[in-house]
């Protein structure tokens, strides 16, 4: 396995591997690599014969009073991981070799990068989707592969892929889960155990959400209030947003129809943490 | 010569010149196409083996007042043009095929998109970029070629690919001239006899800006006055500006120095005009 840290490094690395006729796989990862990330690998080498995944911490997706300064970094694990997983390249570069110089250019999704953690997020959309860009301009993949669990981000990604013609597929992989329910999430590693016990409601309120859907329950209005029941239960839980939208527009819903995106944000403690489900009536 | 309306044809052809091992040189272009035109065709023709000609009226880059629907549209012309200077393929998409759905993805370019023509035409580089992105993404060129003649939108495509790291050079082709100086474009068309002759003002006042400078003038105020002299002797000539700036940053410059941009803008009748030369103070 090759490990890059310079963009000419990685391009003549990949460069080989399509030469050779070889399908080429990216996983855009922020590192801090956990099982949900080996699953975007283990989709993307289910599809290709080259797996890169790339490991940066993305300063422009990072808002003031982020956790930038903080993201974990533990890099000779994320390479270990990433050798165990059949990864054939590691595309580890520096913010200087990402952004050498003033950016000046940025890939702005419009209306549906507003909603959800846009709001709390506002540079946040635009810091991905234009590091994206610039990932897969210097990477050329055939497949990148993005986690359900940042539901509006792949929504997102896939919409600006579609807008602006990029010679690639969008594949979205399935949130992977603790055993208690919890999305993993880096940010998990955040939680005390009384925290991580508590960080369950997310997932608990989701599986209530879907619970009541699937009994017939179309009111959102309602379906939320039993959510908003089981995350307020939990002490220093801030809800951030309980959301129901469509699955593709984001535009907000007052009745479970079609596919829907129920996404939920809250603090807790020093983590904030994302879930979601997507539900599609039409095939109940 | 292929003719291409639809981005899978004109990817198919391209990708047979690809696996052909020949290299791909694009010349975006909104057709109407002239003798600066065939310029830039052959600089693409010096670099690569296979060029290709996009034809697009980009609805996206014209401001509500412009002249978008007036809009030249010879197209048996620029096919027959395209055919004499050696193109492998044209691609003349339709505004639905570049467009199939709201578009809500533009790539922006901060800051080197506001003075200049960036001032009058508010969205006018937004929508070049977004379209210029959309075309390499279809085409995937190694090289694309653009005009001197529009000296900022080639500042700022060739800063939008640095930017967002495309896999492609740039080229810029210098400004082809009538004998009398005038710089070719496709809006010279919308000029009565009369308003052809005045409009080389632009061209005099930027050779008489060049001379001063080749005297040993660097008080941009003083130039800047004898140039307006220039351009205010012409009857119903409508200055739009009259530009120093820095060759790549576009800021500002009270004195001749470095690489400096001298940019025209004016009305004459139903057109806008631009004109620029480059003068380079290090090598005079």
């Amino acid at each position: 396995m090759q490990v890059a840290t310079t963009i000419e490094e990685i391009r003549q690395c990949v460069s080989q591997a399509r030469a050779a006729g070889r399908k080429v796989g990216l996983v855009p990862t922020m590192g801090a690599l956990h099982v949900g990330h080996v699953s975007l690998m283990e989709a993307a080498a289910a599809r290709c014969e080259c797996v890169v995944v790339s490991l940066f911490v993305n300063p422009t997706q990072f808002g003031p009073n982020e956790d930038f300064d903080n993201y974990p970094k533990p890099f000779e694990a994320d390479v270990a991981i990433c050798e165990r997983h059949g990864v054939e390249a590691v595309f580890a570069p520096s913010a200087a070799e990402m952004y050498p110089r003033e950016n000046l250019t940025w890939v702005n999704v419009e209306r549906i990068t507003e909603p959800l953690c846009g709001r709390s997020r506002p540079i946040h959309f635009r810091g991905v989707t234009t590091v994206c860009t610039k990932l897969f301009n210097i990477v050329r993949p055939d497949v990148a592969v993005f986690g359900q669990k940042d539901a509006q981000q792949a929504i997102v990604i896939r919409r600006m892929a579609a807008d602006l013609n990029m010679p690639l597929e969008i594949v979205v992989s399935p949130t992977v889960r603790e055993s208690d329910g919890l999305a993993v999430s880096s940010r998990n590693r955040y939680l005390d155990p009384q925290q991580r016990r508590d960080a369950t409601a997310l997932y608990r309120s989701l599986e209530t959400c879907r619970e009541s859907i699937r009994r017939g329950a179309t009111n959102v209005a309602e379906i939320r209030g039993q959510m908003l029941d089981i995350l307020h239960a939990v002490p220093g839980l801030e809800v951030e947003y309980v959301s129901f939208v469509d699955g593709e527009s984001l535009a907000d819903l007052e009745r479970i129809q079609g596919r829907v995106l129920i996404a939920v944000a809250a603090r807790l403690g020093p983590a904030r943490l994302i879930d979601n489900i997507l539900v599609d009536t039409t095939t109940l």
